[in-house]
């Protein structure tokens, strides 16, 4: 009997009602004749609930006892969620991350699995039993409760579908699948039914907030079929696997953007062994994760060096780059948080050359200026002014032929 | 150095500052010099909260789910405590029922505790901590979360205290400690330094309801000194404790009272053998307790039979024993619910004889009829008309001296 782990996020159990509505879509799925493991998030709301109350009693709640607070909102879940099921004539039988022993290390608010114990698990569904499993928390190896950071029931039920070996991986989202790019840009915007892993990487990274990164990846590594699909219509949504499966073979799989990036950058840098630790080192200090680096040596001995952080740490990033300017003899500081990032993705590029003309090519013909470009083996990125976010993910779109009416094959 | 375990109710850490009101508390009885373990309840309407939701779901629940459910509250509030006593400079450190190991046995929703595993606590105390405990939950040996019922928080307490051999057992409630009657009704009513484990069962049995009857049980079971104590006001509350500690030498302790039995009688009932089970065995299976039984025989071999019950099961209890009648050719039935049970307790009566006297002259006097008698070692309980209840206890508190104003040694 094929066995299915469904993944519901806080919307879709945010109320009794949508609670009794997930309980439907569970025993469908075992009414198809399947075995279910159902993982669920907190209602929404009920997580800021549980932080608004630590807030009031310290500005740094103790982050093992913050664990213990948060935790507390999975464990509401999956008790009704396995209440309605039991009424609907479906026995469930519901565990916390400490219960089904989901072990983690002991990094409070942001652990990472280590293993599942999955024996209670199968008997269970053995049994005939529904199991539904609180995510985003564990247990360490001394039994405190951990949890994995905001959006970690994705992982859980990646972890638990690998544990057991599942057939497949399906997460009830908000959205019915993967886009070709954001369907409220690019209006021939199409549903991919599938993608590869590495693709779906650079998707979320580059800011199509469908998954969580850390559940794709381990996914991939374990090799575990996910499926992306909606809460609240029917559709098959977008599966995400393995390249050599039943995938399209298109160039590129989709336009990705990211309106969160912010552009700072030194010139004038004396260039000398070393320098670009000094600029990043306080960057990096201070808790500021740097995406994009582009560094051109000049004639004169010195080096511009330009990087993108998020733009809510864009002030900050700011005032610790002019510091930095001080002390390493810069010229001059600039910045801004007008850019967004741009890019193309596809396992089909690799083994093409041409996309990144092709797509230069498009965005000069409209006139987009390319203020920073960087590229890895799927996808090529991109910066420009913000005001040409919508132009320039429509003008890719087309230009590599993603439209709704099929693939072109080549399109560099 | 001693070691204190607190028990802090529902109401007491109702709201973000009382818990920092609670916390100063506890901070101070460290400060003393004492180790203190803290065991809290659900932040008070949270349980009612959990249970509302559900009964949206579910008008049976599963009791396993319920337990993982409801368990959630206390869970809820050790953290939020150790987030305020780590913020106020005392490192504290939480524990669910599950983590501390308070093994129970698997009746969900009334689980009583089999053992506690302390190794764990007695590290950390030793180490300087506060250790806060979840109340009212254990875990069965499978490893399911499992709940002790309403109040069981004080059985947690108290089973801590003993598992650790605690000094006291201090419970904070919303009264100041144990009277010798209602103050409500006994304008005179005083505040017990102290009273015997069997004479609070017997008072709490019959309506004062400070303590938990379990908790006292456990309490008398492994010898733990229990104080109970106000949450809101400074003051030493009343201990209870053995017979040969410091205790007052009085015949009697105090007056009780109960306003919530109904009385049922059976009249012309054959006289033979088996007609008393006949008679209760129905009301039992209907998961009704009663409470007091009077059988008195007739001349005509019947028999006459009266039975108390809760005042909540009077219709119920009313109805299926005329169904009874009916079948074992009784002659009628009646019923009241407008009366009261008042008692005297005390383990002085045990060797003085004319407590009775005392108690039925006194009633007499003041033309109050009695209804019903019933007694045990250490106490004698009446039931009479509602309307008598404030005369009732009033007079009976002053017949037995115990006024504000010491007690009078000997008053049969």
């Amino acid at each position: 009997m094929p066995l299915i782990v469904q993944k519901y996020g806080g919307t879709s159990v945010g109320t009794i009602e949508r609670i009794q509505a997930v309980a439907d879509k569970v025993i469908e799925t075992k009414k198809q004749g399947n075995q279910v493991i159902v993982v669920v998030s907190a209602m929404s709301g009920e997580t800021n609930r549980l932080v608004g109350l630590a807030d009031h009693l310290s500005k740094a709640p103790v982050p093992r006892e913050l664990d213990v607070l948060l935790s507390t909102g999975e464990q509401v879940t999956i008790a009704l969620l396995s209440i309605a099921l039991t009424e609907k004539g479906y026995p469930a039988i519901s565990y916390t991350g400490g219960q089904v022993h989901i072990r983690t290390d002991n990094q409070h608010n942001k652990a990472r699995i280590i293993d599942i114990e999955k024996a209670r698990v199968v008997r269970d569904i053995e049994e005939g039993k529904i199991v539904v499993i609180a995510g985003f928390q564990g247990i360490d190896e001394d039994g405190n409760i951990t949890t994995l950071g905001r959006g970690g029931s994705d992982t859980t039920a990646v972890a638990m579908a690998a544990a057991l070996d599942a057939d497949e991986c399906r997460i009830y989202t908000d959205v019915d699948g993967v886009y070709t790019a954001d369907p409220r840009i690019v209006e021939g915007a199409r549903r991919m039914d599938s993608i590869t892993y590495e693709e779906m990487l650079e998707m979320a990274s580059l800011g199509s907030k469908v998954l969580q990164i850390r559940s794709v990846e381990f996914a991939r590594k374990y090799n575990v079929n996910l499926r992306v699909l909606s809460s609240f219509e029917h559709g098959p949504g977008t599966l995400i696997t393995d390249e050599d499966e039943t995938m399209e073979q298109a160039l590129i799989s989709g336009i990705a953007h990211n309106r969160d990036e912010a552009k700072l950058t030194i010139v004038g840098v004396p260039d000398k062994p070393g320098i670009a630790s000094q600029i990043l080192g306080p960057i990096a200090n201070a808790n500021i994760e740097v995406d994009m680096i582009v560094q051109n040596v000049g004639l004169d001995n010195t080096t511009d060096f330009t990087f993108t952080v998020n733009r809510n740490d864009y002030e900050k990033a700011l005032s610790i780059l002019k510091k930095t300017a001080d002390k390493i003899g810069a010229k001059d500081v600039s910045g801004d948080n007008k850019i967004v990032k741009i890019s193309v993705v596809g396992v089909g590029m690799r083994s093409h050359a041409g996309i990144a003309s092709t797509m230069f090519k498009a965005l000069a013909d409209e006139g987009i200026n390319i203020q920073m470009i960087s590229t890895s083996e799927i996808k090529v990125s991109v910066v420009v002014a913000e005001k040409y976010l919508e132009l320039g993910v429509r003008i890719l779109h087309s230009a590599f032929g993603l439209e709704e009416n099929g693939n072109v094959e080549e399109a560099g």
